[in-house]
């Protein structure tokens, strides 16, 4: 069932394919055929689109949606309000919580889910600070990933400003020699959203633990995809998306990790109802409660909530480190597809080539006309439009990646439903509207 | 199709029904007859259930599970990504708080939905705060209705101590005496979760802004009860639920109301990329979108709002002012039944008899035996324990309210799909239960 053995159009009614076409598509089912994760794929609704997008959207997952007409039809619509005890409502954002952080190198009790990355950087950037200006007031600086996704720059901004502390940006990889007595939290991605790139976990929460501050990770990249081992290397906090490689659907809730040792003083700066020792006590002091829950702000979003946890149902007997295998094989497959197949000098990845600085994407710069010495030719160019537009086309023709302003392509891989042959033909695709454009 | 000849096992099998029960149970057929939002019932999926819990979780409405199963199965399902701009995911924030807005007698433009309302509260008291302090650095001091349901509370004192101010809490009704030169803000309920007492929003916002403060007003249990009407009287900010009278589902996404005019000031503790003059830019400096849109934070959770989209199409034809008046008479029948069935002493309303300081739900506590003038009688008394077995009794025998520690018994009256027969029952039961108790 190889998708190798569907021409697209395009190939059907362009050039006849050559030797070395025929041998990466041949190598392709070769690899397909001894994938141990491609019955996975049947666990997802996929078409013979070539869908590259896991890294912002993942796919639907097949468990999902009888389940969540089960919530929306029994749940709330026979049970109601009592589904909060009867269905377990009440419970999802942690009974999640351990399921998410099985995926992510987290023992159970240490993760909830809810709300947005957004707010729960915020809750961690704060609540970080506040442990770390118990250790000294003096810290006062936050090291924020200067590559960083905006939304965690924007958010620990905000952190800064309520806490009295100012932000430093500072490359990822800097953050050994740039923390110091004054830092009280870093707060890095995982891996970047635009290169790929796979920033070092354990060497940099060492380095941060050495200075005596704390580290947030966010995980937004990097969950899903590859072995994270929060409480393997005593990350601090950590924050993550589930639906990019966990595909818990559009805009499912974010979780939130807070390491054991720190829970007792996890001051949160969103301390809702949800997060009270004793939420129907109804009373008008706060008394938090212990552990996760302390994590929580207010009513889970529970059909959001529980589409997720059947999305995660697809986990149960994958180990990460298979997908982490398969990933690196995909990415390694593709470079080597877009490398045969593209015109030289046309795109230029700007993901790492060394493994261990390789999270589950490709990212491509469509070269300006100039920095590709083809003057005056092509009509990529660097300027906003030139990829986009390669983009539309590609999605146009079935291959499905997205663009991020001004001038990169992004394929993501995600392991669990994306083959070897859908690689090759994306590379494909990608050559052939590039020869055209 | 009144439920009024549906007897209910309890009714069949025991005491015969005396004249006064049989005039009640004629009066509520007359009622249920004329009421000109009778035919909405049917838009909801409900059973021979005596629903009073609607002002906690609202019953499921009928266009809500072949919506949702659209938005997953194709949308999600088949578009993926695309759906982002293709099927309206990325405006849905804005498009469905206009619909909300409407309701709360909101122009468009001001109102979006996203995160919980415990989010909300944060976001717009400490941006209120900031509003406040531009017109006079001594205005520190956050005013806020002492019975509040708890997370406002909470909340509030964490914006509170992220800005310098102090919670002072302070008795609804007694906000125009409290108010003064240092009130910054001023964070009331609009009805009391507890007692079901409705605030006086206009004369509470015109002293408020008297005091040269802003007020931020807790919609949770007045909207889709009742006129909010924010706009006519002058409202600052406002957050609300969408899970109790907008029926939305479980932890359906909450809303935020910045005022036209407050808007350009609106300075967001929550900068999340969502709320980007240009999110898709990526720029490493934030700044802010103009309007609603500045009210959002991370990405949306698609699922529950497009949930609650549908459930909002049964307001489409409904005035306000219809639900109100149809609430009222909802109310005033119940109260009038309890009172002429329920054993003398047993109850005590604690729900205002006038009806400008009325919401939609009728809240009676359960006497305890010395209060009751029973002593040693009952088994139904003050201890927690006592109310709540009641109340476990009337779900049982299939009447649903819910119980507030120590002791109180709600009962919340959704005019779209309560109908009079519905609360002569409720009534009938709770005597039953309460005389054999």
């Amino acid at each position: 069932m190889s998708d190798a053995t569907i021409p697209t159009a395009e190939a059907a009614g362009g050039e006849p394919i050559g030797p070395e076409r025929t041998a990466l598509a041949d190598e392709a089912a070769g690899l397909d055929a001894a994938d141990p994760l491609r019955a996975k794929r049947a666990a997802f609704t996929l078409d013979d689109t070539v869908y590259l997008d896991g890294n912002s959207l993942g796919a639907l997952p097949r468990a999902v949606p009888p389940r969540l007409a089960d919530v929306v039809a029994r749940e709330w619509g026979e049970l109601r309000i009592r589904s909060w005890e009867e269905s377990g409502w009440w419970t999802a954002p942690e009974r999640i919580g351990d399921r998410v952080a099985r995926l992510i190198g987290a023992g159970p009790g240490q993760v909830v889910v809810g709300d947005s990355t957004s707010v729960n950087v915020f809750k961690a950037v704060v609540a970080a600070v506040r442990i770390a200006q118990q250790r000294g007031a003096h810290r006062d600086q936050i090291l924020v990933d200067e590559a960083t996704f905006p939304t965690d720059g924007y958010i620990a901004e905000s952190a800064a400003r309520m806490t009295g502390c100012t932000v430093l940006p500072v490359a990822a990889g800097d953050v050994p020699a740039a923390v110091g007595a004054r830092t009280a939290v870093v707060l890095v991605n995982h891996v970047d959203y635009r290169t790929g790139r796979l920033h070092d976990l354990p060497g940099t929460t060492a380095a941060v633990h050495a200075a005596g501050a704390l580290v947030v990770w966010d995980l937004c990249h990097s969950a899903g995809a590859l072995p994270v081992g929060l409480d393997a290397h005593g990350v601090d906090l950590a924050v993550g998306c589930t639906y990019k490689y966990l595909n818990g659907g559009p805009g499912a809730p974010a979780y939130l990790y807070v390491a054991r040792a720190h829970q007792p003083r996890f001051d949160s700066p969103l301390p809702g109802w949800n997060s009270h020792a004793d939420p129907f006590g109804m009373a008008s002091a706060y008394t938090p409660a212990g552990g996760a829950v302390r994590g929580r702000v207010g009513t889970p979003d529970i059909l959001s909530m529980l589409a997720l946890e059947a999305a995660l149902e697809v986990w149960d007997d994958v180990p990460i480190e298979d997908v982490r295998a398969k990933s690196l094989a995909l990415t390694d497959f593709f470079l080597r597809c877009v490398e045969r197949y593209v015109p030289a000098g046309r795109v230029r990845s700007i993901t790492p080539t060394a493994h261990a600085e390789r999270g589950s994407q490709v990212a491509l710069r469509c070269a300006a006309a100039g920095e590709a010495g083809e003057p005056g030719g092509a009509g990529v160019t660097a300027e906003a439009g030139g990829a986009g537009e390669v983009m539309t086309e590609l999605v146009r023709r079935g291959v499905v990646g997205d663009f991020r302003r001004p001038d990169v392509l992004r394929f993501g891989f995600t392991p669990l439903y994306t083959g070897f042959a859908e690689v090759e033909r994306a590379a494909r695709v990608l050559a052939d509207v590039l020869r055209e454009g």
